[in-house]
This record gives C-alpha cells, structure tokens and sequence, in this order.
C-alpha cells in the first residue's frame, strides 16, 4: 500500500510467518569460520540494506549510512587493525581462559566477500532532536536497531554476518576515510556460508554458557517476583535447553 | 536439534520465509496511539522475550534484564517523568517545530496492557571481556540488538511496541527501584493494536522525510561511488517510494 487517503495496514501475520520470524531469530549466528567465497548479487544486497534502513530511528532521523567494502586492500588494512588490537585483548586473560582465547577464531575480514561499516551521524538532523532531549545515545541505538534488522535480513537471505569489535574505531575511521564528526559503530563481515552453527560458537566451546531466561525476567520493580508464576513456567518450559532447533 | 555430536543447522530460508521477515522488517511501527487493552497471554510474551533472548551478544555475555510492568501505578509514576521531560523537551522546538511537536501523540504508557524495562548489566562477566577490550560500549549495544529483536518478534505476533526516549533514566530507575551499577537502556510498551499505521507517523505528519537509501551507501571508502553502478541501481528502484506494502 502506497501512502494513500489511509494510513493503515491490514497485514496481519499468518502462524507460518510468525514461525519464520523465531526461525530467522533463532538461528542467526555470529559468523567468523563459515565463510564462502561465493560473491553475494546486487540485488540481494539491496534488500538486505534496504531492512536496515527500515529500522526504528529515534525521531525519524534515520542517522545511518552503509559503507559496503569489497577492495582486497582496505580489508587488508582492517585485518591489520583487527590484528593489532587483538594481540592487545589476548593478553587481557589469564592462564587458562587465555589458551581459549587463542583457539577461537574471532572474525573472518578477509574470507567474507564482503564488509559492511555501519556509521551514526549524531547531527544529521541537527544538534537536538525529537527523542533525544533527555537520552542522547537514541541515535546511536538506532544505528544498531539497523544493524540487527541487517543481520536478520541477511540469515533469511541464507547470508552469514559477523560483527568485528576487537579493533579501535579510529583504525576503522583511517582505513575507510571517515571524517571525525560521524560515529563508527560496526564492522560487519558477510557472505554465504557452509553452514550455520546449531550453537552461538562461544557456547559451543565453553567460553560462556547460556543464562536461564527465567532468571533475568522481573515484575513491576527490579527482581519483583509476585505475580509472575504463569510467566515464569512458560520461560523455564525451554529455557534451559539449547536456543536452537 | 539439541546441541548434539554436530553443531550445525541445515535449514535454509524458502523464500516464503524469507517474506515473511522482510514483511516483519517492513510492517514494523512504533506503536504510540494505536493499544487496545486487551492482555496479552503468557505463552505468547514468554516466546517474544525469548526471542530477545536470542539477540547477539558481545563474548555471549547476555548483559539483559527484562522488567514486565503491569501494576498501573508504576505505570503513573512513569507517565508522570514521561511528563516532566516531555515539557522541557517542547520548549527546545521553536515555532512552526513546536506546534507540530505538540500535536504528536509520543507513548502510550498508561494505555499499554504492558511496559518491558530493558537494561544493561555492564558487569555480568566482570570488569572485562571478549569483544569489549577496544569497544565498551558493546555490551549496550547487545542489549540494543535485544529490543530489536523483541520489536520484531512482538510484530509478528501482531503486538505493537512504542519505544519511550522521552523520559529521564533516574526517573525510571527510581520508579522501578534499578540499582545503580545496571544501566537502563530502554522502557518500551507492548501492546495489541487497532492496526498499524503504513507509515511511521513522523513521516506521515511531515516531521521529516524518508531518506533516499542510495544517498545512504558507498563503497570502500567513506562517500566513495566507484564500482558501485548495480547496487544503485537496485537501490533507486525503491528507495524513493513510501518502505511500506
């Protein structure tokens, strides 16, 4: 429906779509080993990107933009970046957690046909803005409200994405000319894969397990436990089990 | 298929799947004028927190709290700050601005069966860990990427969630009795709807337009356009039309 005399959809959603949504939910990983080479079609790409851009942005001002990175030397350069900063991490953990560390694989720049910058221009519309008089970071949450639309996008595309943090923003801002004024707020890696993991990778090899659902959900006030017992049974019915199907 | 002797997942996306995500993407609004009262089952919110508890996680941290508030005075506690701040926020909008400003229906948070505090606990795996030595801040933008996937679940359940920015974090932390080492990212309502609007309303009302997505997205380098012809391309196709179906 085009912007007509009704500003309305109809559009409720069918139980097998709804069931789609959970499936792309629940089976969208953080990529760094999958990746293949295969390149990812223009099209596809414009549909990917144009699910970010669908996302919820704090007073409608849309503060993102997209830089798509398929140059061999630019990734090179974020390698370098990435490289650097996590020899520096590596050395923040001890004994046993850093012999884990070392094994895990933690990013895939330069197999992933292709990297995604995902910026915040704090002032594009201006210095204050509807919603963000008494919580500044709103746009920023925006830009990351755009980079889960993203993620999700690309799993129902059958496309892996990896989310690179273990590098310093200005390496990233240098290797992509990105001036001083625009936030940089993500380094995504994506491309399809050989396959997606049942279990978030950090789970699989004992980094970190996963929490019980029903311990991190509270009623009225913080940690508030009356009246919640329906819910809870429904929370701990699967919360306790693998998040995958 | 539990976490077995194999950590994959075969299941690829059909393309019905496939539209039914972006459709999810698409039909997605902040939801401020629309709640009906009706309650919204336990069964269903308990498979909309899961789905948030599905999110990315920065070294699987899982930083997220989520506070369900039903008890109507809390809710007034919370309208009264949404109040308060949204007073002060009218004065910075001058003129024309403003009067269009107070004309804007910004929350629905009395009339909301449900409100879901979402927070941050920036210490759950203690003062450092993977993936935040070089960006700290991503611990928030996990629980970020949470919110988003709750809005989207909520969508696909036909429940409609409004984002509530306006609004001091003391107040809400104080109404809802939230330590102070937590961090409170967002207080979002939830809702069935009477429909959901085509378009978000600040497009409708002409507070500020959609942006063109191909003025979006360069290539390599920061506004960089070289090689760049068929994405645009694709791009353009849509991207000066009104996002929804």
């Amino acid at each position: 429906m085009s912007s007509g005399e009704r500003n309305q959809i109809d559009s409720q959603f069918s139980s097998a779509e709804r069931d789609a949504v959970y499936k792309c939910i629940a089976t969208r990983r953080d990529v760094r080993s999958q990746f293949l080479p295969d390149a990812i079609p223009d099209e596809i790409l414009a549909r990917i990107l144009r699910a970010a851009h669908q996302a919820p942005s704090v007073g409608f001002m849309q503060p993102w933009d997209f830089l798509v990175i398929r140059d061999m030397a630019v990734k090179h350069k974020i390698k370098v970046a990435f490289e650097a900063a996590n020899s520096q991490a590596t050395e923040i953990f001890a004994d046993d957690r850093q012999r884990l560390y070392r094994t895990l694989k933690l990013e895939g720049i330069v197999e992933a046909p292709l990297g995604i910058c995902v910026t915040c221009d704090r002032n594009r519309t201006g210095p204050v803005g509807l919603g963000r008089t008494h919580q500044p970071d709103m746009d920023v949450y925006s830009s990351v409200c755009a980079i889960q639309n993203l993620w999700l996008a690309a799993r129902a595309e059958n496309i892996g994405v990896g989310w690179v943090s273990i590098i310093r923003t200005d390496d990233l801002r240098a290797a992509l000319g990105i001036p001083a004024e625009i936030d940089v707020i993500a380094y995504l890696c994506l491309g399809y894969v050989s396959d997606f993991l049942a279990q978030p990778e950090l789970e699989a090899t004992g980094w970190l397990p996963r929490l019980p659902l029903d311990e991190l959900v509270w009623f009225d006030q913080w940690r508030g436990r009356a009246g919640s017992e329906g819910l809870l049974r429904y929370l701990k019915q699967t919360g306790r089990h693998s998040e995958s199907e």
